[in-house]
């Protein structure tokens, strides 16, 4: 854990330069737009260690898994999000002598990452080896309101000398990614310009064939005026750059406004590709810097409006809570059904950048609580249109009739993971798929979606289930083998009790969205059934029998539900039982060890709680959270938040507090000592959630929001905003108790502490608390 | 399944070119004698399909193991076996054109394996595109007489012109692995001569920094006189050849015996490589081509004098044992025990050319019986001297207290595979290496074997199960959760019956040699466990604990074994109603589908069954016999003869015979359509058990050999030699009955059909069936 990050409650801010931080602030100061974002690299040549990252959202390379003995089934490749062309490269040369920060002596250094507006800014002063002080202010973003676009403002002032400052602005296209399973480069070169007032490079990915051309244009202000100083074109393999000389004197400052465009193929016909790139230069640099960045903050501040938790009496966590919202908003905008969010976002190359269940299990609560309803949409229509791979996916594994397995990890649909215990056996992904569709569906009322793509694909979901279990005639039941759950520190187990649950949830789901259509859409209905060979009678026969005779693992003296059929079987010492240097355990136990023990990386039996939640009473609940969260070493960043959310739900308030905490910071703070490779996305959904369901409660029940909100201690208030069929609702939980405020024209029913209320249009209504 | 191998009694033979059939002929025409082996690559030029294989017993590359997340414990290395130098190459060229059958009209071709002298000849008549005819014939062996030396006679006839032949013999260092993990090379040059008359190559591997000199000298020979042609020396990267042309004319022959050496610093220091290799060199090329070949012939009589199996009345029966015979002798000859057996020998690079547990559950019985006690006791001592790295592999894993695991693959003791759910899980192998000593000591009655070096691997391997299992207080007894059993087509299983039996038996069987040691030599006991801080008292009361409360896995109503906790739980299909385009499985099936499977790809329970069939009555053996062989798909070549001997113990000789027959002919008629790998070297020995201890009964019982033989159907009789504590008998099994000749000096105590009996020094018995 570290704690270098200044507490504050619009950014996040470093002083002074610690080179062993530096890769950790590469992640935690990162930019993203949706569309492209990248690491917090310097601009000026950096010799220490670091993460180079620039990437574009939906530009991937299937690189070749790593397996040791590929057998039937394996998936071929493991997609990479790809580091593409570098461009914030600014060299700086002073008379010769290059500038880079691991050489100097750094007098001041300010790293600010200014989320009310989206932007970072880096302040310094430093001395080079040859004696050469300067001091330089860098702002830089990837515009919102223009999502191919980006800008930098790098001013250089020389302190102690007057002469030559040189800046080359640069795309390098050569460039590689550190998780590359051969150590392979993505990239071939397609073409390149290089001009004295810019340039682009356009690479095309290996076997995807993504084209993604990357253009600057710059302009140069001395002295508060523009300038056109003299500049030498430079073209190597994969880059292109500009060498400008400029004569500077002691004190007088020089900037360089670069613009940035990053165009891909997914967006424009390839011939058209440099066309548009330069269109696109020319309309930024002619708007300009300062509009630019006008415009970031305009863009943000609406984001904000809706988005924003508003902490008061904390601002250690009001920073963190912000910070969480502020990286969901730059990883996923909603507007692209192809885009989807990446574990690491655009913060990192790890786990491939790919899709997994943390989108539906995580982030689909936090935008449709905080946008509008087609973002999520948008993030299931992502799946739907990836059912047909789903189903060949299925298919590969031996299973028929358009059973649909979703990949564990996925670009396009296809499954790609380098580890067959996750992608063969984590099958319960699948549950999730349909369970985002039953909270889109809960939250919204849109049952349009279920006749148009939702039912095809629940359809195709229990199919799954219902070829994947097996009659067991021993047990008399059906059970389902060989099977990871949530909780990764177990794999291929029998009868996990989240997944046989939400198995057989799906199922009859299925089936009642199946009754819904009939009902609303019958032609719809009969065109479905027909496309997809839905046999309504022998097949809901099939699950109707699954769903009656399913094994639910379960212990009788303990009146627990068991994560699987062999869990008592493991020797029970508790996590606090455990010697502290033992821990994190995936750090020191060998994988053999913690696979037999009982300890759980992530909520597994509490997260089905989490989800059916409306069919356990309390005291089931307690039993269950009792018994395993004591057993869970919480190594997964997706496990504090349903914890807190539960011990919230048991009215256990310190401990609820205790597992926010656990996540809220985890990046910042860099709590398990891998920030590094970047940050951890989807879990700051898990963030928001421990917020918002957790501390307000809030649930949806019968088509109405419910809330039961407490306040941690430490707070004076929090605040925020919830969209609900066409309300808006801005709630604030204090110590007295909560107001809502309905700030949209439509009446909102609301469940406060279990008591129904209107809040009319444009009204407000205050509960105290006893 | 293919046919193209002639019958013959002494001889593999093919005839006639197929392409197809050339690699799978590569590996069966492989020639080895202990210390190096070769697969049967062409010496002239062959442009098609062709495995290059030269192999040097003992000399590995640790290639950076290919898993997808590495985890703790995780091999850090794949341990290969090194394709190395290749020295059976002599190019041809026929007036400029160069021999290549690929690019011929090939119109007699015959291969053959004379395994009775130990050498391989090709005869070939070929037309070149160029249309000149020639014919050739090749003979070659590595010496068993003189094991760092091999020889090669290549004599060619043109046949329808006369002029310039140019032979050119090399030593070609820069071969590649084809199973490289990274596409890497593994062997760096050191130096290289060539002369007119010869020349070498030492390449050094990397990381492992072994050294491997190899060296060739020719003398040729032509109108019957030795002649000395010009010669051109040719030196490249890591190879040299010599340029000899030849005026020769049409009908005329010319031949060229090149004298090869292979010197490895494993056994010379590395300043003394070159000199010892030229005075080999000077050696053999001094005794001349016919004199090696009589010494071949005389080696190859004195192994067939022990070894052969005669069978009358079925030819390819008799070709069939003598080839696995043969490779087997190819493979290991005992001399050395810092080598071991390798699932391939020297025929292929497959799984490494590693040490597995084959060696102990299949190998060990052929050796015991048909090679001098040192052999086995090498095998013994390669694990003893591997105990520390054993150490070392548990105690990375989280075993504590001298725990040893030894590892599932190993060149020198570290574990070596890609795979987790094998190296980690497949634990089994330990026990197996403590049957091995249990069995050499049963068979040879060398009880300071125990003392000496027995106790200290048979008290690290009972730790290694003391601290393996766990209490289970649901269950009340000791449980072994997350293994994998000899069936690799289930993993992470729990309480593998197999797996928990032998546990068991290892902790019994260390304490009871533990007593015998301490009464048999006290001071040595004391000295040991005063070595390796034996606790006697508590160690062995938690052993007694273990045994007593162990849990075995059973059905009651079906009164079997259960092969695991939940192996009831599958659906049970037995084999025979599977679809057989679903077979094998392995090719057919992805790998989820497997595991969750009731199929079993080897003897598991059964081979437990096998390893103690002394507990378990007739009953008892067929009940899970008949439970387990229909769901047996014998994907593995160890399969089936632990079911031959079983269903001959059943009395079941018709089932026997169709077992034996299934790894008889497996590489000769390429059954599992992967003989192109090579050949399965280990499961060459269970060919051998299916006979002795199928067909023949053999068993050591009480200190004394015992049969209970009978002759399947369609032979008229078969023969061979066991030695036995310093007899040697020789056992005739015809339809008549049993015959034993002890051609000894010492007495033997037999029993033959249940019944008692001496054979006295050189005499006979008789015993008529019925």
């Amino acid at each position: 854990m570290k704690n270098y990050i200044k507490a504050d409650e619009w950014s996040i801010i470093e002083e002074g330069f610690d080179a062993h931080h530096h890769q950790i602030s590469e992640s935690i100061f990162s930019l993203g737009n949706g569309r492209m974002g990248q690491r917090a690299n310097f601009e000026e040549a950096y010799s220490g260690q670091s993460l180079l990252g620039n990437y574009i959202a939906g530009v991937y390379y299937p690189d070749k898994t790593r397996v040791g003995w590929w057998k039937n089934g394996y998936p071929e490749y493991f997609a990479k999000v790809l580091n593409a062309a570098n461009w914030t490269t600014i060299d700086v040369s002073l008379e010769g002598e290059q500038l880079d920060l691991a050489k100097c002596a750094v007098s001041s250094f300010t790293r600010q990452l200014n989320m009310k507006e989206g932007y970072l800014k880096r302040n310094f002063r430093a001395r080079t080896e040859g004696g050469r002080e300067v001091e330089v202010e860098a702002i830089r973003f990837c515009s919102m309101a223009d999502d191919e676009t980006a800008a930098i403002k790098y001013t250089i002032t020389p302190l102690n000398f007057s002469g030559t400052i040189t800046l080359a602005p640069a795309i390098d296209g050569d460039v590689v990614n550190k998780d590359s399973n051969y150590d392979e480069k993505f990239w071939d070169e397609v073409s390149k310009a290089s001009r004295p007032d810019g340039g682009y490079v356009v690479m095309r990915t290996k076997k995807t064939g993504f084209e993604v051309a990357t253009g600057m244009k710059f302009s140069i202000v001395q002295n508060g005026k523009a300038v056109q100083p003299p500049a030498e074109a430079v073209v190597k393999e994969k880059y292109i750059a500009s060498l400008i000389k400029l004569q500077v004197q002691q004190g007088q400052s020089v900037s360089i406004v670069k613009y940035v465009a990053n165009l891909s193929s997914q967006n424009h016909p390839v011939q058209k590709l440099t066309e548009n790139l330069e269109l696109t230069l020319a309309r930024v640099s002619a708007k300009g810097f300062d509009t630019m960045l006008a415009e970031q903050a305009a863009a943000w501040a609406k984001k904000w409006e809706r988005n924003d938790i508003i902490i008061e009496g904390d601002v250690s966590a009001q920073q963190a809570i912000r910070f969480n919202i502020f990286q969901l908003n730059q990883t996923y905008t909603g507007e692209d059904d192809r885009l989807n969010i990446g574990p690491k976002g655009f913060t990192g190359e790890k786990y491939g950048g790919s899709t997994y269940w943390d989108t539906e299990a995580y982030c689909v609560p936090f935008y449709l609580a905080t946008a509008h309803p087609k973002v999520t949409r948008n993030l299931l229509l992502y799946r739907y249109k990836q059912l047909g791979k789903a189903i060949e996916n299925a298919a590969l594994l031996g299973f028929k009739n358009g059973a649909a397995l979703y990949p564990m990890v996925t670009m396009d649909g296809t499954e790609c993971h380098n580890e067959w215990e996750i992608t063969f056996e984590e099958i319960h992904r699948n549950g999730a798929i349909a369970y985002a569709i039953f909270n889109y569906v809960r939250y919204t009322a849109d049952e349009t979606y279920l006749a148009d793509y939702g039912l095809e694909v629940l359809i195709a979901i229990a199919r799954f289930w219902s070829q994947r279990v097996n009659w067991s005639a021993n047990k008399g039941k059906y059970v389902m083998l060989g099977v990871t759950g949530p909780n990764e520190y177990e794999n291929n187990i029998n009868n996990n009790w989240y997944t046989n649950t939400l198995a057989a949830w799906c199922m009859g789901y299925a089936m009642e969205v199946a009754e819904k259509v009939k009902a609303l859409a019958p032609e719809k209905y009969e065109a479905l059934i027909a496309k997809i060979n839905f046999d309504e009678g022998t097949e809901t026969a099939k699950f109707k029998d699954i769903i009656e005779k399913m094994h639910y693992p379960y212990d009788d003296d303990l009146q627990v539900f068991l994560q699987q059929d062999g869990y008592l079987d493991k020797e029970q010492i508790l996590v606090k039982d455990l010697p502290a240097a033992d821990r994190p355990l995936n750090q020191k136990w060998s994988w053999d060890r913690i696979l037999r023990s009982c300890y759980i990386k992530q909520a597994d039996v509490l997260q089905g709680i989490y989800f059916f939640e409306d069919r356990f009473d309390t005291e089931t609940i307690r039993r269950n959270f009792d018994f395993y969260e004591p057993r869970t070493v919480h190594e997964s960043s997706l496990s504090p938040c349903v914890h807190a959310i539960l011990a919230a739900r048991l009215g256990d308030e310190a401990r609820a507090y205790e597992f926010y905490l656990r996540t809220a910071r985890l990046d910042l703070d860099d709590y398990n000592n891998d920030t590094e490779d970047g940050c951890h996305i989807t879990s700051m959904a898990g963030t928001w959630m421990s917020v918002i369901e957790g501390f307000a409660g809030m649930r949806v029940r019968d088509g109405k929001l419910s809330f039961q909100p407490f306040i941690p201690e430490k707070w004076a208030s929090f605040s925020f905003h919830i969209g609900f069929r066409g309300a808006l609702l801005h709630i604030k939980v204090s110590k007295h108790g909560v107001q809502i405020s309905n700030i949209s024209d439509k009446p909102a029913d609301v469940v406060v502490y279990g008591k129904g209320q209107v809040v009319g249009p444009n009204s407000e209504l205050t509960i105290n608390k006893d």
